[in-house]
């Protein structure tokens, strides 16, 4: 049986970690999808496709005995929810159950015959994307403890405190202006 | 003398019923565009085109006497105001005369130059889509008073209570991510 | 009972009409694709979505007796088989049966989960759009007896004639180059 | 030396050719691009790329006593941070160094190998894109103070005024709905 | 008057320049079209929009006396025939006439309204940049006499002549492979 | 050290094997980027990139000894070649090498600054993918010697032969129209 979790994961943060683990005590195999591939350098999705793939990947290396279990595949937005369910299902391997605890992604995927679950509630109030981002730009060292500790080298190696907080300082209507 | 309309109709109601009727009374034919067509599940776009060709196509079956008078043709959202007329009239049969209350619209096509009117107000508060959805997404039953019979059918034929609800309950930032 | 049929009609002829004739005789509604509708002024593709439609419709209503068992769908094409079937799904209203004489078009829907069937083969070589387009920039009026009177008037009226010998005229490196 | 700017110019303002005029003091020749190429008739994005061009192509006719030293280029927005230096490096001729005030612009050119500056403060408040929109809607006339002479010519030769006014009225909601 | 003359310039050739010049006694000033601006690599269109700007830039600065008479323009390639001109319109500063010697590019254009002409002959068959991409990258080094200095030293400063035979070496499809 | 290589995989086949065995032998790790993601039901392109995920994953996880040394990443095309090395660089981790037998790669990875190398010739006249489609739809067994055991079993799994055929027995001009 093969479980499909699907995030942007901006950043990967413990909360993940936990709901994957989770999903492998239930199934055999796991298809983790990296949403919004295309999407980097914005305020709510400030890390690469490739960076978040390698957050991800290298958390896994470390926490799981057994990564072969685990598939990673990048699928950019369509921006078309009537569509967004086919373009996952011919991009990734056959599954079983979708795992998430979007009541909307379990709807569309339901509406294609998907068996959805949600897991349990790990993602805390600090184990949430959007608090981890404010921390970062904030210049709070607090992140580092909701992250995994390869998340924490990766960010750092990519100076990516500095990148939130440009992001941050570009105000929306001057973007690209 | 062939009229145009244009709108999103999330969903049809009573006020185009009416606008419908009117453009009639003043033309021969007339086109019905769907526009934004490729948008579907999101809180101002729940409906599908689909569902929306049949919300308009069942209602003036049961309302008109001829309706080999009317042309309903979706349109998908190009994003770009300044090729979106061009976009339409190669999409659509001839059609002379543009009927809107959206100043934008009649602009766009009188820049196109398209002769353009405006329709009555049967758009009162209530023959508004906004004020419908609000409704249907709080389980308050009068949006089954503003809407044409065969809408109400199509609504409960595929449980659009329930995904209004869904669509509602879940955080925007959240959306599949 | 409701089929669907798919054609890019350039230009719609009477073996598709024929077609339409015989699913209606098996079914009690029809929904007809005008698919590609992005595309026109090409040899293989002369005609917008617009005239194309106006084709279909204009035969329907001099050759049918109840036009409200058809209606017309343009939809643009996406260039990804994957998610062809789901593209259409949601741009239509509901149908049974897929009725086509491309085994691909075939193919592709009944993964999808529909009951598709051919048509009989009306279309003979003459009723071949791509031999019509050809006796048409070729000069050869004998395109005028393989569509249906109405085609032939819209063709004269867009000058269609020109049309078709202005693009096949224009060397395809050439193009817009 | 080359140096590159990027803006919006939604309108070109005398700002924006004080920094035009400060580059070429440090530099010998300029790109400009004008971003966004496609967004018009929009309240951010009023005037087409064309109008766009011709303001700043006939300002500096004006102002300049070499206009061979500037290269005026109009790019679409990919609405892909990660790839947009990429698609602008492809666009134009080789450049040297990009000129913003705009510290996520200044990062990704910088991350892309790029020299990046700022200019000085020409940009007062009133020479603020947004503050002359919006004096032009409200009716004041202070806009024409505010930006070259042959940018209130072009406004007013496509009534200008009026399309923001209309853009303006608009409810964003009700846009093309 | 202005006139507007539309290529894809893969590479720009004294063909061209000539129909500048040409047009440049006829008109006041002209409007030059690089087409397919995002298309480069490929066998018929191997250089960037970047470097086909800048071919032609340089050898206007070299040919004529006041560049200030041209405009020119890159414009990305929408692969919809029923918009091109569209985009093309809202693209450029204002025109009064197209000159083509493709008889599509003149109709279209007509058809949006525009008054169309031909160019003379000067394009004879090796001043055809079929011709010169072929001579490129045959290694025969005829492709020089056949385009402006500014061109040469330009293809040179790339190495477009190994770029060339690499394009065409590359089997169509093994092509990203 | 991390290298890349870059293929359709339509099938992976025993040649892409024996790359990937030689690359590890080279390097510490590996991204294998699955070309043309979203192409799928087409005669050079039959396979969805879910479908060649999992032949590459398959074949990985039975002959190689440390799968955690690879990682698999589709990409969808982006027809652009002047961006198409900044696309993949956003989508994938870090990486020093790119392998490939393909010149225009070599060529596009070489500007962006990466080292590039070729893989020996295992890819043998049958290690082409080519001649096993051909195999495949000329009901030809050859093509089962070819591929890795994994590949035999799910190409047998999605009747992937019939598919083949279907897609093949289809004439160009008739798809989906």
């Amino acid at each position: 049986m093969r479980g499909l979790i699907v995030g942007r994961f901006q950043p990967f943060h413990k909360g993940h970690l936990e709901a994957i683990k989770f999903i492998l005590s239930e199934c055999d195999d796991l298809i983790v999808i990296i949403a919004a591939s295309q999407q980097s350098h914005l305020p709510a999705n400030p890390f690469t496709a490739g960076e978040r793939y390698d957050m991800i990947h290298q958390s896994l290396v470390d926490e799981l005995s057994d990564i072969t279990r685990v598939i990673i595949v990048p699928a950019n937005d369509i921006k078309d929810n009537g569509l967004w369910v086919a373009h996952i299902l011919r991009l990734v391997p056959k599954f079983d159950i979708v795992y998430s605890n979007n009541p909307l992604i379990r709807y569309l995927f339901a509406q294609g015959g998907k068996e959805t679950r949600q897991t349990p509630l790990f993602e805390r109030k600090e184990y949430s994307a959007a608090h981890i981002r404010k921390l970062i730009w904030e210049g709070n060292d607090g992140w580092k403890k909701l992250v995994p500790k390869s998340v924490v080298k990766i960010i750092e190696e990519i100076d990516g405190v500095k990148r939130l907080q440009i992001i941050n300082a570009t105000d929306e209507h001057q973007e690209k202006s």
